[in-house]
Formats: structure tokens, C-alpha cells, sequence
């Protein structure tokens, strides 16, 4: 399944770790410990975990340091869900195969294509686009005029991006994702009629990011909106107009972040969440799955619910839900029982 | 508005039913009570609502079983609003028309295309693909490398499926969707950098299954995500990685469920209902609209709210939330009077 | 930044505002306040922040009418925030430029193309498709079989509208957009299995709409879903079969409308909203994003919660709701203590 086999200690050096057994058996493969065959490395998350290995069928296990020995030869590590993942992508990792230019692609005026790409069948790019090294562009996407891609930049099919947005290097954008449509901004009048707002801005993509199927980043009323790097978005994720989201984020699936809202680094957002327009999430803000968030959050801060309060608090209260009906019952119970008592004490 | 004619008694064949009146009567369309014409078929879900005939202007009419006669032909049936899906399609099949493919279609390398199938204009497909009999291809697909489509699928404008991916037969794909994505997997350092997870599955999606307008289903970490076979899902749902759903259920629009949990058959999720990752919900369990599910849930188990609780509790539940303030001013009257009253007994 | 240089004098005839300052300086762009260079105009909107005009690098600014001078030329109006959209609009107007028609576009029978339209490479457009004049069509665009395009109306990259669905005029459709897909309507029998109900209705969409990236609007089942005049939608909304939006709405990004529930002029739906099937929301009706509407709404009422409750009662009721388990505390306490004094009593 690799591109190249390994030595052991190859794989050790990749992830950090220390070889217990083999250091020169060979690995051609990755697989999880259920899947494993001869040839494969896997990895263990935790040392309570180890009699799994029994069944092993593969030829190597990446563990956690608190495993000295096992029945198959090891790579020791601190991280193995980390370590996995580097060596995994290591075994994938091949050469930029340059497929050139599909005959059928629709290239603008002064759009300049480097040698070392793959542009397949029925792209568009607009005018004066710049494309970097070893950048690849699926079937179906479009690219409006001034685009600029970084290196080493991947664009899966149907891709939209529309004219003046930037991104980085080494950004991959999967199928359906649409950067760059207008901000949602309309004056309305007393009529009640909309007059829109023009939407000049752009969206720029930093380095390393990803973003997910079929999401959207709007550009911005004016200036930029702004993905930094390392951030990785998940499929159907909304961001709207001047949103700045930090360095490292993660923002699962079908959340939105309304506009002009400023994420700091390393701020993760669950599923579905939803972020009003205009507020500040410090560092390291974690927002539960489904949250609703109204108000600044400091660094640090951990939230559920909607409006979103404190995690702990969150739960605390959510359990507490479901009992509702016989609280109301208490109560009413007890202020017919304090009527009486008053009653008698008067 | 039927391609073909057809006798009533045809059509009650079609949908297990009897026919009360002229059983030669000829149909050749179907439409609701409020627009039916000479020539169409309608129907009619209860019984209490017979005095909607009173104005009905087609020619027959698909009633339920208590209704015995009535001012115009009758074909009964046990379930009408079953039956009428029935003959409503069966007037609308007409046999497949292969239009073949389209001089502007990308083929990739040892991809087989049968005589039998439909492929537009600007649509795209890698390497090693394989294609049903009579498919039918809109434009502006893409279908990545070994990607296999059965029977009769038909495939909606600008979908895209990655490669490797495997549609089974009598599906349909709705406009936009993206089938195998990558899911979302990463492994986050100790300074906070995320290293991506190889997703190297696939997606699997079993006969009769319909996938709605701009929704995802992404690949499996390994292995494969599994839609069932008779699943419908609708539009802009997300379907993270290594899910399985199983047959016959349906999901709303704009539900998401995370990665790795496990839907047993004919389960409904509303609309925009959540579902976290690793659980498993067992067989016929129906969530409300909105809610959002922490937990495995058994067989058969009706649940609203996020966190999700029985129906019937969140019901009862949500119906106090907004007296919630006045539940409050109780309590800190009671607590006063209470003080008041130890106070005395002291 | 703008196509046009104009006199201060000629842009507030525009917004039907009042020069206060040289008439006859000549305004070459527009740009937010912080942003502006020479030649730029701007706009404030609240009279209270007028000492932001200290550092002010433009050449003059829209301001409420209470501003009555300035360090710079003003042109005084009711609304800045209107005033400013509409000039900044006519600042960016230019005349319809007809691209006509690439040579790498796909067109069926019996379509036909007005000389003055854009239709960039790779769109298919179906068998009878009608474009208006001044239509501009992007890359990637499918219009199915009898798709009727209004005047001046703009479908952005990767669109799909599907067979038989009128658009007006002036529409913008936002890329990723998909018009027409089916309704999600099964009927099922005693064993489980769906069976589809035809979807043979159309979308319509009037005049001067916008719909988002990625949106969906389904095709109706029988008759028309129905987007009306002036109404603007933001992405990943979707919008089910037979739903009927009333002039001038707005409904946020994510939101979902589920099917034959009918909306009035001027609704507002926040972000994530969620209106069930088979309801009407009068005129003016507003709901506050991540509400979940279960129920008819009278004109101009303003809910939030799920299920949605009265704006202020749930702003209330929501500030409670971390109350909970203190509340829980207090009751079990208040039972105790009227238990034992109950005991007392006897």
C-alpha cells in the first residue's frame, strides 16, 4: 500500500521514537491492528490496550513509551496517534507526477501555467491567474480572474474560487467548496426593500489549510477574509464576510461563523456550531458540538449550550433538562403547602 | 402527462387495489384533488375528506379502503398515499433512451463505457471506471480512478465522486453532492500543529439509494462508509467518515452524523439533527428535528432535544423552558417565606 | 476603484441626500472610513462617532442628517448605511459587457441565445432552455431541458438549474447553487421501503433575488416552490419542495424551511433557523438564528428557542437555564425543610 518500503528505523526517525526489536525489518504498509497483514505497520493507542496484539497479524506496532516488549517488533513513541499518522503519510508520500495541461482546460488572458502541473479536462481559469509549482486543478473547477494559488496546492473537482482570492501553499480545498462568493450585506429601506451591499473584498487562504466539501468562505465587504495557517475546515461549514480565523483552528462539519467574527489560534468549534457576527473568540476557545455563541470568549474558554455558557455549567444544566416538568410540580406543590402553613401561622 | 395510457384496472394492479366503477376507464395522467383534469388520477389520504370530491374535475380517484363508492371511479387500497407513489411512477416510467456519450466527455485510461448509458457534455472520468448498464451521467460529473457505478444510477449535474468509491444500482445522486471526500482526521501536537490522518477508505453506497442536493458522504480513515441499500438521504447532510447507515432509513436535511457511528435500519433523523461520533443507534430509533444525539440509543427509541432524551420527556421538557424566569421568582419567594417561617419556629 | 469619476453633487441625487461642502469636488471611489484614500468617499452612521473624521484620509463622507459640518465635504442623508450601498453600487455600475458565447459550450435543441449574454466555457444548457438579455453564465453552469432565464440575471460558476424551473430577472445565483432537485418525499409500506413520490413541480424564482452558494431550493412536488421578488438567500440554506418565500425575506446562512410551509413578505430567518413543514410565518415574522419554528406565526412576531418561543420570553427563559441545577438544589432544600416543618405542624 506504501509507495516504498521502509526500514524500521527508517520509520522510527519519522516519528520520533525508538526501535524495540528489528530495527532493519522492512514495512511496506499501514494498516489498523484489526486490518493488519504481513508487511504492515499499526499502531496502539494505549498500553492498556496491549492484549490486542495477540491477533496481531501484521509485522509491526507503533506504541506508547510505556510499553517496553511486545510479541512483535516496535516503534516506542509519545504520541502513537501522532507517530501514526506522520508515518502513514510517510509510506503514502510519492513525487509530484506533473500531468500537465488538459487540452480541453479554458485558460484567461496573461494566466500563466508553470511546467510542473496537472490541470485536467474542463477547467477555467480566469484572467492574469498565477499558479505555483506542482499545483493539481480537478475536473470541473473554476477559477475567476486574478486568482493566485500557492505551491503545491491541490484543488478537487468542481472546486469554485471566485476572482482576487488569494491562497497559500500546500492548501488543499475539496470538491464543492465555493471561496470567494459575496458577503451577505443589504440596506434595506423603509419600504422594506434590500439594497446590496457591494461585496469588494477578497478571501485569502494561508498556508496548509484545509477546507472541506462543499463549505464556503465568503470574501469580504471590504479588505480580506482571512484563513490562517494550519487551519483546518471540515465539509458544509459556513464562514461569512470579514471573518478571521487563527492559525491551527478546527471547524467540524456544518458550523458558521457569521460575519466579520475574529477566531484566535487553536480555537475548535464542534459540529453545527454557530457564531454570531462581530465578537472575538481568544485562543484556544473550544466550542461544544451545536453551541450557539453570543458574546466574546476568553482564551482558554470552554463552552456548550446556545446562548453558550460553560462547558461544565453546560452539562451540568442540560442534565437537568429533562426534569423540568416534575420541578414545576415541586414547586407548585410546595407553594399550596406554604399557603396553608402561612395560613396557620396567621 | 403519463407516457403511456392505461386502463383503471392497469393501474390497480400496480398498486394492490380494487377498482369501484368503470375498471376500463382510460387514465393517462395523475394530479392532485385541487388540479386534476379530464384524463387524470388523484387520490384522497382519509376518509373523512370524501367532500373534497365534491369539486374534483379529473376522472378517478385512489381512496381508501372505507370509502365504497362515490361520485367517480374508485380504485381502493389499503394505503392510498403509498398506492399513488406507486401509479403516479408507474405513469411516468418510459424505457431508458441511451443518448450515449457526448463528443466532449473526458474517458481516462481502461475505462469501460456500455452502449446502454447516457453521459453529457463536460463530464469527466478517471481511470478504471466502471459504468452499469443504461447510467445516466448529467453534465459537469466527475468520477475519480475505479470508481464503479451500477445499473440504472443516475448521476445529477456537477456531482462529484472520488476515486475508488462504489455506487450500487437504481441510485440516485442529486446535483453537488461529493461522495468520498476525505473525512476530517487529525493528530494535533504538543504546539498545537495538526498532522492529517490518511483517509484511505471509501465510500460504499448500496441499490436504491437516493443522496440529496450539495450533501457529503466522506471517505473512511479505512475501510469503507457504508450507505445501505433503500436509504434516502436529502439535501446538505453530512455523512463524516467510516458511518455506516443502514437500510431504509432516512435522513432530513441538513442532519450531520460524525465519524464512525452506526445507524441500524429504518432509522429517521429530522432535519438538522446531530449525531456524535462512535455511537450506535439501533434499529427504527427516530430523533426529532434538531436533536442532538450523544448516546447509543436502543431499537425503536424516540428522542428530541440536544442532548436527546425520550420524545415524549423533551416534549413535556421544552414546553416548560419558558417559564423557566417564573420558576425562579417561586423558588426565591418560597425560600423567603421559609426563612421566615424556621425563623418563627426557632 | 470606481468606473466612473462623479461630482459629490451627482451622488447625492443617488441617495437622495444633501451636499454640505463643495458640490462640484470630483469622487473617484468608495471605501470604508479607515481605508479611504484621496478621491474616496466614505460613510458614518451614528452622528456620535464623528471624531473618527479627525484621522479621515478621503475626500468626503456620507453622514447622518444631525451632522451638519465637517472637516470635510458631507453629503447629509436619513439612512448613512442605505445611502452608502447605493452609492458605493453606482460608484461600481458599468455597462453590460456581451462576452457572448465560448466556443466550448454546450447547447441543446430549440435553445435560444440573445446576442447580448456571456456564457463562459464548459456550461451545457438543455433542449428549449429561453436566456433574457444581458445574462451572464459561468463556468461550470448546467441549465436542464425548458429552463427559462430572466434579464440581467447572473448564474456564477458550477450552478445547476434543473429542468423546467423559471428564473426572473436581475437574480443573482451564487456558485454551487442548486435549483430544481428533488423534493424529498417517499411514502413507505409495512416492511420498511420507501417509494419515491414523483417530484414533478418546478422552482420559480422572481425578480431581484439572491440566492447563496451552495443553497438548495427543491423542485415542488406538484406546482411551484416559489422564491419571491426582492427576497435574498445566503448559502448552504435549503429550501424544500412547495415552499413559498415571501417578497423581500432574508434568511441566513444554514437555515432550512421544510416542505409546503409558506412565508410573507419581509421574514427574517437567522442563521441555522429552522421552520417545520406546513406552516405559515406572516408578514415581517423574525426569528433569531438557531431558532427551531414548530408552529404559525402572526405578522411581525419575533421568536427564538427551539421550539420557538417569544423573543424576550426566551431571552429570559435562556438566562435561566444555568440556573438549572442551582434551581434543582433549592427545591430538594425547600422539600426538606417543609417536610420536616409539615412534621412539626402535626
Amino acid at each position: 500500500m506504501s509507495n516504498k518500503d521502509y526500514s524500521l528505523k527508517e520509520l522510527a526517525i519519522v516519528a520520533d521514537g525508538q526501535v524495540a526489536g528489528d530495527a532493519n525489518l522492512i514495512i511496506s504498509g499501514f494498516a489498523p491492528l484489526e486490518t493488519a497483514v504481513a508487511g504492515d505497520i499499526s499502531f496502539l493507542v494505549k498500553a492498556g490496550q496491549v492484549s490486542k496484539l495477540d491477533d496481531f497479524s501484521g509485522s509491526a506496532v507503533i506504541v506508547p513509551m510505556d510499553i517496553e516488549t511486545a510479541p512483535v517488533p516496535l516503534i516506542r513513541v509519545d504520541d502513537p496517534y501522532l507517530a501514526s499518522a506522520k508515518i502513514h503519510t510517510f509510506l503514502l508520500e510519492k513525487p509530484f507526477l506533473a500531468k500537465g495541461v488538459h487540452k480541453q482546460v479554458c485558460l484567461g488572458k496573461d494566466t500563466t501555467v508553470p511546467e510542473q502541473v496537472s490541470i485536467a479536462a474542463f477547467v477555467s481559469l480566469g484572467d492574469r491567474v498565477k499558479l505555483g509549482e506542482r499545483v493539481t486543478i480537478e475536473s470541473g473547477v473554476v477559477l475567476g480572474d486574478d486568482v493566485h494559488i500557492g505551491d503545491d496546492t491541490t484543488l478537487k473537482a468542481n472546486v469554485t474560487i471566485a476572482e482576487g482570492c488569494k491562497i497559500g501553499n500546500r492548501v488543499t480545498i475539496f470538491s464543492g467548496a465555493v471561496i470567494g462568493s459575496d458577503g451577505f450585506g443589504y440596506a434595506t429601506d423603509k419600504r422594506g426593500f434590500h439594497t446590496k451591499r457591494p461585496q469588494v473584498g477578497i478571501v485569502q487562504i494561508d498556508d496548509d489549510v484545509e477546507i472541506g466539501a462543499n463549505s464556503c468562505v465568503d470574501r469580504a465587504a471590504y479588505g480580506i477574509t482571512h484563513i490562517k495557517s494550519g487551519t483546518k475546515i471540515d465539509n458544509l461549514v459556513q464562514i461569512a464576510h470579514n471573518v478571521i480565523v487563527g492559525e491551527n483552528s478546527l471547524i467540524v462539519s456544518q458550523a458558521g461563523i457569521a460575519g466579520s467574527t475574529t477566531l484566535g489560534r487553536n480555537v475548535v468549534l464542534g459540529g453545527q456550531v454557530a457564531v454570531i457576527d462581530h465578537v472575538t473568540l481568544g485562543d484556544g476557545v473550544m466550542a461544544a458540538a451545536r453551541s450557539g455563541i453570543h458574546n466574546n470568549q476568553k482564551p482558554g474558554a470552554q463552552v456548550g449550550g446556545a446562548p453558550a455558557i460553560p462547558i461544565k455549567q453546560f452539562v451540568r444544566a442540560a442534565t437537568q433538562f429533562g426534569k423540568l416538568p416534575g420541578m414545576g410540580r415541586d414547586i407548585r406543590k410546595l407553594k399550596k403547602e406554604m399557603e396553608k402553613l402561612t395560613a396557620v401561622e396567621k
